[in-house]
């Protein structure tokens, strides 16, 4: 992100999530309960645990804003973890409050836990859980929300579904597939796909490989915890090059595609289609019946720690995906529009 | 890339490819026989077309090496393209040279034509054709291949290979696979995997979304011209949390696995494990049964430029995909190690 | 800066100010103490007005330390605005809140008023003061007391001081400057200082221009609000080759100089010796003697609008720039020696 | 530098400079011969040795221009060093060639000779030499000159002054200053003024420190070989706030100064006014009269290393000051209006 900059921080069970975001231009309407409403959204889904009653998080805004629209100044975005009181001595900042309450040593297969603690030097594993969580997407979306509001003033809107959860390929079996799940103590992961409409031609670019959309949409959503696959349209395994590019045809003078299996980006731009971005999610790897791993301290084999109680969250990761897509276009049209109000903003967009 | 900074430039008929290196360590080794064999892999593979055979690249190094090693300022490699002196007058800098020859109009399907041309304001396409075209992989490679050398220092290797073309998934088949598509005027597209072994523990981080390792491969294998789809160890379709995760097990006092699913990357980080990233590269959109598309300047329609003649270039962008990978890693262990010299770096990374 | 990466936020009658610290190593110990005693040495000094008096900042850590250590996860830092329950109302991000009280139209000269406002079209121009006003380095304070707090690990220590106030050179004569300025209703600038001792020879490089450590010191103190000159070392003006440059001597096998014109840097890199960085801070543009300005809605001329009553902040704005300079370094500290744990990284430091 | 990116490369008896510069529109015409006349400039100026007679520079262009326009694809430049035949086997790229003839090991003060060879490891000060030396900055004056034909389109123009050498402050001294130094085989430095005029109100930013026009123009300047003082405009000291600040009158509706001590700069952004940025260059450290060093080897006190015979280069250093403002000035316009083409970045800019 070179124009919409932000960082974001916040642990899972600490005080709250943190987000500054620098870059955006003035006289933007920042719509609270719009922000809200997405982060509602990422708490949905079936195969979701207990936590996610407890959170129902809100966002609160302490700079950058005033009088319901942007200054120009840095956005901070700040989501309370409502759970924070019970944990407020364990996830302490005081030297003097240290405790091994709620330490724990036995590496979770798939999870931060084993790499992070050797990178970070770390002995009770819950220094590394506590950040490498997914607990942090939830300001995330909040800072995709602000992307997306940036976008709506533009006519461009985003969306996302869930295609694939498990075995279960049609909305109708999600939630047969996870309730299955749920009764072997067992999770599942899934495919998404997030589309966005009425993009302008020609954001990202093929002049430098660090400058192509596609690049910085699969860094977006790869970076997802638990995202291992990243596709842009339809995937061309199977295809032929006679029926799998999209032809050209006029109307009205105006170009015009009958198929978009490039997903709207050719050459590391947007040709103008629906923006079409998939991942798939790996099943969560934490498991009522859980997985042989080791113990940090002793070395030996035992059983993986158990925190969480998600079966399944694909419906949540297609919502963060769907704001880390909107960060990447929000920072793209800033790019390549310019103007530090939206007024000129908006001017140079409909030029 | 932070610290193994680069930028590359050439137009697919100019001059020459160059590309700029800047934050290797002195003292290391630049052996151009390696490089030269990395571009050399880069033009072998089924189905490519006569161009590979007149271009044989070699590389030129004109700053930042003496006497066989890095002195730690910026490195220039220059790849001469070796049909230049025939383009010499279309593709020329000076003003006066202007001319209409090698001119087209019409948008290739699946090609940056048609965005990059509005988004650069151009009619001659020839003038997004130049910088759009794979040609520019070449320099990519070469680049690739000192990031392989400063990771061989460390005893970090990378292999590549093509896994499946069009809808044949043995090796055996590929041969045929292309013939039959030549025959038919057609191209094909396929899979490939890079695999690097020996990694560290704990390049990349889960601390903010924009250090995850995933990310940075997805972005910098998605970016190759014609890769739709990138996925990081296997894809976990059809899989459940019980048979999807590696688990751990101890052995003499270290860490093993038993499987390797998540590719060598959990938390957003290298696991100790071997790396394994795959891509999907769509059929080459440019064919000899045309496809239809539009005339910029008539906006009529009518059929594709026709300009390359490869069937499938799989393998290509298999070595392209290898060489990006190194480029990743080399900036991650650069930025976890550090050091000015090759020397300290290795003392860091031996700590 | 690139590894020690940061954000910050917040408006001078908002909240608070946040601030958010990325790319820290793990196991760093942070003295909240420490922190508030730099926050409280930035609102010393002859000079300064009531407001100073109100603030008495401190600061809250609201993530990435747990147990008096950092995690390796980002820092966040609050500094609450002590008189925001007055502003509340004036400040408030809810649109239904608008009000124009304490809103105003004069473009004050020397301040961000004029071009903010056309910059970010803007009428009120409290909506470009809140932002450009110096309040914010007190959280920039805040995040140079980390930095310092990595520094001290490896030995390194800051100081900053005045050299001059007005016309008075010596500091036996600042108060007595100050007091006759105040008596005018005028103000004054002035010069300070900065040194760090200790630090090793390396950081920074000539390489390429962007990477020499005299760049980014000046650009770390020339953007302090009121600072236009910056110099490193001595200033040469007067001065002939044979009697400006750092004539080397060898002592016990050390090398060992006799001056220190230079400041610590040659050739855009520390030489181990003390780091020398001055600047001169013009005097606050804001007086009770009004200069003469325009009204942005009327266009006609009138007398600047008055808000603060500091006569002098050069005092201050050395603990900014020693604040900043401290960022600058540990930022470099990481670049050079690389590690993700405090351990890691004095292990390499001290390799 | 964002958005104008560039990297630059060569060693001082290299084969050739290099930069590559990427982030231009397309359609900008690009007069090669206004940057040779920019290359000249730089070599001129009373106080230059021989070596300056030999180079007579020039610039070829191999990539990111087509009939006199750029494509939007990266640029290439590309300046020889003309007496490279002499030096090619001691600056050979292979290493059978290695050889000590040329190299040296005593620590030139004022270089980066001693921090350099510590850094990178090297015995041999040339391996430091040839990159530290001021000429790299002929290729950094082929990049300026290409910003400011891209500042020339919008009206923007620039130009730099010597305003003082050694002692003397008249233009008409210089000569004088010049050659008597030279009689006593000393060396002088000086100090040079940068403007530029025509700027928009509005480049740079108070919302973040990082964003700042004038801390972006400090590094530019600062890290220029040789350069120890930055100054914005006029030097405060000395002033009272009464007379320092640039009151603001209105003439026919539009805003106008009297006074321009901000050197055009208020709350970090451009205020309309000139640009003025000054900067003072210490004396050349190499001198016929040697300084007292130390040889590397044998830890001995020695006299240092003489290889160039320049006794004065500030006007040299003015062009190349002048050069790296307008790269600065470049990425802010690009920031700013955005733009993919020369044409839309003007119809931006001119809305």
């Amino acid at each position: 992100m070179e124009k919409f900059r932000f960082l974001t921080a916040g642990e899972s069970h600490g005080k709250c999530l943190t987000a500054i975001i620098e870059g955006l231009p003035s006289g933007l309407e920042i719509d609270i309960d719009f922000i809200n409403s997405e982060l509602s959204r990422r708490q949905q889904g079936y195969g979701r645990g207990e936590r996610m009653k407890i959170e129902n998080d809100t966002v609160e805004i302490t700079s950058g804003v005033r009088f319901g629209k942007t200054l120009g100044s840095p956005v901070t975005l700040v989501v309370k973890n409502r759970d924070f009181e019970s944990w407020q001595k364990i996830m302490s900042v005081a030297p003097e409050d240290i405790t091994d309450d709620r330490a724990f040593s036995t590496y979770r297969p798939g999870h931060a836990d084993y790499a992070g603690s050797v990178k970070y030097n770390q002995t009770d594993l819950r220094n590394v859980l506590e950040r490498s969580s997914a607990r942090k997407t939830a300001v995330e979306v909040a800072v995709g929300a602000v992307a997306k509001l940036l976008l709506k003033e533009l006519g461009i809107a985003g969306s996302s579904q869930v295609t694939q959860i498990g075995s279960a390929c049609c909305p109708a079996e999600f939630k047969d597939e996870v309730e299955v799940m749920r009764g072997k103590g067992d999770t599942v992961g899934g495919k998404f796909v997030v589309t966005y409409k009425n993009l302008p031609v020609g954001l990202g670019s093929y002049v430098h490989w660090d400058r192509g959309i596609d690049g910085k949409l699969a860094q977006a959503v790869m970076s997802i915890p638990a995202v291992k696959v990243v596709e842009i349209g339809t995937n061309p395994l199977g295809y032929q090059g006679s029926n799998y590019h999209d032809e050209i045809f006029a109307k009205d003078g105006e170009i015009t595609r009958k198929t978009n299996n490039a997903g709207g980006v050719e050459g590391g731009m947007t040709n103008g289609q629906d923006l079409v971005v998939s991942g798939v999610m790996k099943p969560i790897p934490t498991m009522k019946a859980p997985l042989k791993t080791v113990d940090a301290n002793t070395k030996e084999e035992t059983e993986a720690h158990f925190e969480r109680s998600d079966v399944c969250a694909v419906e949540a990761c297609s919502v963060v995906a769907e704001a880390r897509v909107a960060w990447v276009l929000a920072d793209e049209i800033l790019l390549k529009y310019g103007g530090d109000s939206i007024e000129e903003l908006k001017k140079n967009f409909n030029n």
